[in-house]
């Protein structure tokens, strides 16, 4: 760091996942001094008590992104670019998603390049990924070493950003950091339209006292629930790798990429069911509705539900230990505490 | 087609390359009636003797990239997408690289998209693409399953490129082909400055009576030609595969990606001058000095030299046969007919 404080733009940050970022690092003995610059295409909040400063910015605007490089806190030490339209969004507005999951994210690079030369600074870049840059056959077991061939809007533009960070970083113009995010549960607020979202329904809406539709399998009993497997996060744990991807040392990536699966762990539809029951009663799981729906189970069917994180690990990425079980616990008290 | 006119665009066709391919077109029977749109940075001539247009375009202008598909000709029904900031230029130029490599290839597809949209068309939109796109680790073999981890400037310009010409295709707005070079010998023209351009001038140079520097070993004797692999292909057959090209149904390709590695064959720097040698005369050999260049042999040692053809070959893509003799002798031929 330039300083004694720690300077950190965040763009995307009135998602749920950045609202928990921003708590995390003003709790991080690592962050010291944060200073805040916040920034969504809605009017961000400020957090109570931090030094912070919030823009309603479209970052698919040049003269709106250099706004947040030239703040009174200085040039950020550190970019979470969080910022995006989300799959189903880039998926039925296809060129919006290229212009915001491509495009700005180049902007957002050159922004970092250009104003982190000027000031001496290499900025750290740090980009959320996603498991949809994967598509077609995949192998049991996804490794570092694996292919992305995305077969969505979404996924090919996070896999486009990634080549850009990869080579921003390779020639020293910033220091990139790529995240690939297994499907984070339990994700708190209103269900969302996402595919995965029923991962986290399942378990949220039922703890919260309200029916969720299950669209894998007919019954509580049906194999269907079994036979799907998914890659998983919770909301805490990514939080802190995102967090960790600002405190590794660049040379300890591999040479020739920035791109890290981050640690997860496989359940099926199943244990996240199970796990609801343990943690909530079995009367809990009478709130689950089953509409089985070929596609949805095409879909989720498709993403990878397993990976060698071993390289993750040995950047001190950490995972979920004891699965599912510990999750639901924690957001049944974030339910009770009235947090989620 | 849309009419009995095959109408095809062509960008970067002041390349020699690029000329090949337009005589190889215009003499090819599964093209009928070829209408050619052809445009370059540089004013480009037209072929004599058949229906062209010529256009001075830069490729990076949206106004100039319309006026290729409203001419008098009408929309294209095959874009070749050839043009391109080389290598070295890309590495030396980063902005103008990315400029042309990635954005006006995306502002060709989306011209292709819009104007093939209005015209019921679905437009053949082929792309040259490069082994520059594999760096970091590789397997002995390359296979169409290998991860490509570009470590320059233009392999990830190129891999960015395919991606988008990938979900174009997925979503239907244009009918992709990315062909994926070997390196080309003998490359007709003065020695360029790529670090691969000695492969070609080692054979090329000695053929018109000039000499050549080979940047690997110090003596014709030295073991090092014999360490060192390419995976070649001749530029008749290279054009060859880029026609073919056009005429592959869409439905042969892979689901999932529209990429193919073109065949090729596997040479070490000494099977290129015992070549030369065998069709030269030893004499030819004295013209090449031996100036060992260690930069040089460890990029040429990071490229893949052998590659898993066969999904290429099914596609009906074809390599040389019988390695460089033929070539080496097809082209002291030319030499001979001043055509190189």
């Amino acid at each position: 760091m330039s300083s004694d404080k720690t300077i950190i733009l965040i763009t995307g940050c009135a998602g749920w996942l950045a609202s928990l970022l921003i708590h995390t690092l003003l709790a991080d003995p690592d962050t010291p001094n944060c200073h805040l610059i916040l920034a969504d295409v809605v009017q961000p909040t400020s957090p109570v008590g931090a030094p912070a400063i919030a823009f309603k910015a479209d970052l698919t605007d040049t003269a709106e992104i250099e706004k947040l490089f030239t703040t009174e806190f200085g040039v950020p030490d550190i970019v979470y670019a969080l910022h995006g339209i989300m799959s189903r969004g880039a998926e039925d507005n296809f060129d919006l998603g290229l212009k915001v999951n491509i495009d700005s994210v180049r902007m957002l690079l050159d922004a970092a390049r250009h104003y982190g030369e000027a000031a001496g600074k290499l900025i750290k870049f740090i980009f959320t990924s996603s498991l949809a840059v994967y598509g077609g056959p995949l192998p049991e077991v996804v490794t570092p070493n694996t292919i992305a061939t995305p077969e969505s809007a979404y996924g090919m533009a996070k896999l486009a950003s990634e080549l850009a960070i990869n080579e921003y970083s390779r020639r020293g113009l910033v220091d990139g950091r790529v995240l690939r995010l297994p499907t984070i549960v339990v994700r708190p607020g209103p269900p969302a339209a996402a595919t995965s979202a029923f991962l986290s329904g399942i378990i949220r809406e039922p703890l919260k006292g309200t029916s969720a539709v299950c669209p894998i399998g007919t019954s509580p009993t049906d194999p269907k629930l079994d036979a799907l497997h998914t890659w998983l996060a919770s909301p805490h744990t990514t939080v802190s790798n995102l967090v960790h991807a600002s405190h590794i040392p660049a040379s300890r990536f591999l040479r020739h990429t920035r791109v890290v699966c981050l640690p997860g762990f496989t359940a099926s539809v199943r244990e996240l069911l199970d796990a609801l029951a343990e943690v909530a009663g079995p009367e809990a799981l009478e709130l689950v509705r089953f509409e089985d729906d070929a596609v949805s189970r095409k879909i989720v069917g498709s993403w990878p539900a397993r990976f060698d994180d071993a390289y993750a690990r040995e950047l001190g990425f950490v995972g979920d230990e004891g699965g599912m079980v510990p999750i639901v616990r924690r957001f049944k008290e974030d339910v009770e505490a009235g947090r989620a």
